[in-house]
């Protein structure tokens, strides 16, 4: 039982290492070369997906009454995979039935099993990436990062930080009290963590792994049992991962049924009915401000961790490097189409334009440079799409499509053909002008590949609006472009009284809507976006509770 | 600004390895002798206590708009003093307009202007005595180590964790990720702890400043202004506090509005009122379960933390030292007339008796034995009320004279007269015997010196009841006595099921209502008696977050 806690050993305290200082680590290659991962495994991987396709996943859970699933690749073809529909109240006793073991034996041994869950998940990263790409609709080297090791990464991290703070109270204490002359009064303590309850994940469609992973592993780690209900449209990535979780607990002499998949088809309320389960007491969840706050309300009984919508913003000032500026922007509209929390919406421009090292660019003429960095990056289409990925449902393509009613386009959005899926809808970026007393357009989360152009007064009003909007509405990531130490610092001041992660003058490889685990935290907490970070200790401290106990000893 | 967290760095250490191995220590001594405190300091601290009395306390707060406050003392006398009542919008905006300058500070020095604040309210224990005393109806001694050092060693407690948990995070780091043969991507990150906002403590009124000071002070060094709301019936032990707390702020440099009073007349609604504000991000609560859940429901906007109603258990099964376990319970009953929320109220007995070195003793054998230990414990009224305090209040004074309709008086309550305050209600503990079949009777809090001696089929089924009671109920503490291991470990098991502290086998100076800070935490937070413990990293990591910057450098 105590095998992969000390197989692990090593890389739980690397990862606590790693958090200490927040430099850069990683443990899982984000590169999909055939150096690292071997020469056979993409093959393997793809043939491994494809294993899956038009099956029953079977994953042996009690109470399976049925099958369920619809997911169709953003890409074109329906997957046909369907799973196992459960009753709750079946599964849940199962679930729970499993708990004081794995409460009882403690963090150490926990946060083994789970370093081992996502050791073997990394090991089927490529079967991972192409079931990501069909469900998120992302590219996939993306797919394969975003969804494997990247996520991967986040899990490690979430489980190192609820080590952590489990570990932060001694587990026996003694206490020893003096009595001026006579013998002191002696007491032994014991120090026990406990889990709450039963933890449920409820997954998103454009990251089912790397916005789920933080919460599942958390609570797993914190001795909860999860249950993990994926989005209907992005459900074969967490089968997966619940089958390895399953395996890999059922190996170390736990219930496997510690992990388990709650799977329904489009319209379905299981997510609802199982949030004010009383036997449900965390909640995480990755989507829409409406189903988020709803769960705040209604799931009474249970710590909620919720990543809602916001609304990104990046205030330009002035740059030394004017042309890595704009391919850092283009790169961060095109990525996956926009369809990223953490993806730029509103660009903020002084009226009278920006100041670079060949003189002022005004706002039109920044608009037509930014659309042809845009147009440079992408270049021909079949390199396009391994930037864009495909559209990952019609609300999202009907607001590209919208996006010319709301203001002057700048710079047009264009449909690519995707040379292996010719189904698969793919969209360039628009970006649209708008003025800056047009909040109605701009202040709110328009999500996909559509921007906003909105034009300020002034830097300075820019900040302001910076510090209102994310106030108000919210946001997973914010930026500033300025030579000008004065403007920088206002940023930062607008970003700390606002809440909001601060990315300055990002010219070169790292863009403001990708996160380092281990060292980037993801949202705040300190806005409406989300009401928790990935990871800090917050995140996870209401996960467990310590219960102590008391006696006299010699 | 930072000569406070100069002079306090050691003290502040020392509290963080009393935290990391929990053994015993004190950073505020207990004893109220002319040794410790000085030959002149009971006189001076009751003069500074009488001194308050008949007059307004001036605190000198902005939005002042008139004068409440009509407290009246356990023991007899009207108090007389009188509170700013405050107009809230004024004052909630004068709190926040003080808070940027106080997250600027950061951590160490909010950590050491906290601690300067507490010593203070330790040099003034004698006055804070008469003030807890005079409010909650506590015993001198009582409210001096209660009401003073006890509390102080809680709130340097909370200042310690929260100083811990804010500097888990670096507040700079250096990230360089390596890029194969060109040069790594360096960037330099920046961490800061960005305050919730407005925090609001609501007072109790049987333990004004140790219910308090937890909330009060994790929330303050965090960084956000705290806006205190007392008892009706218990302000003068908080406005003594708001004022030295706001003396010391302004000393260092702060806005002294960081902390202020708003008092309130009996049946006010101004707890409410300020709970819902937008601006509160923060509420600490220690009172009924009706309005702790109140509170959880509609202070939506900020975490809130509560310690409410609970249904402490005591598990009789066996002993060997039955004179100890005796007075043991004799005391606990006795202590501050049952007023306290540790005060075990349900003795589960089985009916067949307990073994003792004596032999067998039954149920009617037991009874009896404690009433005479209780007899004994409080001698004459003039020792009986040094221990026993006064009813704080009608309804406590109701239960006691309504007990005997609840069941069998087994150990009947007696009046007695205190010999300086002729109208102060004091009465010794009832104790009823009733079936476990009668769970309408003792399966809720009782609260005051009532306790139920409940007969069992066995002791297995007590633990049972325990658990299963806890667990839907709540409690604050939970204790076994039994010289059977198995029964012991039994015990701890259903403790943990149950999320509840154990005592075990208490037969000398450490009472199951007693908690020590530093060593034990009061409540686990898991069981409904309170959702939150003092104090762990769960109870002040939702008072801040952390918000950071991120730029390229070389």
């Amino acid at each position: 039982m105590t095998a992969f806690a000390d197989a692990h050993r090593e890389t739980l305290d690397r990862a606590l290492a790693a958090l200490a200082d927040r430099g850069y680590w990683s443990a899982y290659p984000e590169s999909p070369s055939p150096r690292v991962y071997g020469e056979t495994a993409a093959a393997e991987g793809l043939a491994a997906y494809e294993a899956h396709l038009g099956k029953r996943f079977e994953l042996d859970q009690p109470g399976t009454v049925g099958w369920v699933g619809a997911e169709r690749s953003p890409y074109g073809p329906e997957l046909g995979v369907t799973y196992p529909r459960a009753d709750l109240d079946v599964l849940l006793a199962a679930a729970r039935d499993a708990m004081p073991a794995w409460r009882d034996a403690g963090p150490a041994v926990r946060a083994g099993v789970c370093v081992e869950i996502v050791n073997r998940i990394n090991r089927r990263s490529f079967e991972m990436a192409n079931a990501v790409m069909h469900t998120s609709g992302q590219a996939f080297v993306m797919a394969f990062q975003a969804g494997g090791p990247h996520a991967q990464d986040r899990a490690l991290e979430a489980i190192a930080v609820a080590y952590a703070e489990q570990t932060r109270v001694p587990a026996t204490a003694r206490w020893e009290k003096p009595q001026g002359k006579r013998p002191p009064v002696v007491m032994e303590k014991t120090y026990t963590v406990v889990p709450r309850g039963i933890g449920l994940v409820i997954g998103c469609t454009t990251f089912p792994t790397w916005n789920s992973y933080p919460g599942l592993f958390a609570s797993l780690a914190c001795g909860n049992p999860v249950v993990v209900k994926p989005h209907p449209g992005g459900i074969l990535p967490l089968a997966i991962t619940v089958s390895i979780a399953r395996e890999v607990l059922a190996e170390a002499g736990f219930g496997r049924d510690l992990v388990t998949l709650v799977a329904e088809d489009p319209g379905g309320t299981v997510a609802s009915d199982l949030a004010v389960r009383p036997e449900v007491k965390v909640v995480d969840f990755t989507g829409s401000t409406a189903y988020g706050e709803w769960l705040e309300e209604h799931a009474r009984q249970a710590s909620v961790y919720t990543e809602k919508a916001g609304v990104n913003m990046i205030v330009l000032d002035s740059t030394d490097d004017y042309a890595g500026m704009l391919s850092n922007l283009a790169f961060s509209l095109c990525l996956y189409s926009g369809q990223m929390c953490t993806t730029p919406q509103n660009l903020l421009i002084p009226a009278d334009g920006i100041r670079t090292p060949d003189g002022v660019r005004g706002v039109d003429q920044f608009a037509a440079d930014l659309g042809a960095a845009i147009d440079a990056l992408l270049g021909e289409d079949k390199q396009a799409v391994e930037l864009l990925g495909a559209v990952v449902n019609d609300a999202v393509l009907g607001r590209v499509e919208g996006a010319g009613t709301l203001g002057d386009v700048v710079v047009p959005s264009r449909t690519v053909t995707h040379p292996a899926y010719p189904d698969a809808r793919v969209r360039t970026p628009v970006v649209v002008r708008v003025a800056a007393d047009r909040p109605d357009v701009w202040g709110a989360e328009c999500f996909g590949p559509v921007a906003f152009l909105v034009t300020t007064e002034s830097t300075d009003f820019g900040l302001e609006l910076l510090r209102r909007t994310v106030t108000a509405r919210g946001a997973l990531t914010a930026a500033v472009y300025s030579t000008d130490e004065k403007v920088v610092a206002g940023a930062r001041e607008a970003a700390l009284d606002a809440g909001v992660a601060l990315s300055e003058n990002l010219t070169g490889g790292v863009y403001v809507n990708q996160s380092a685990a281990f060292s980037d935290f993801h949202a705040t907490g300190a806005n409406p976006a989300a009401n928790a970070a990935y990871t800090d200790a917050y995140f996870v401290s209401g996960r467990f509770r310590v219960v102590q106990s008391r006696r006299h000893t010699a």
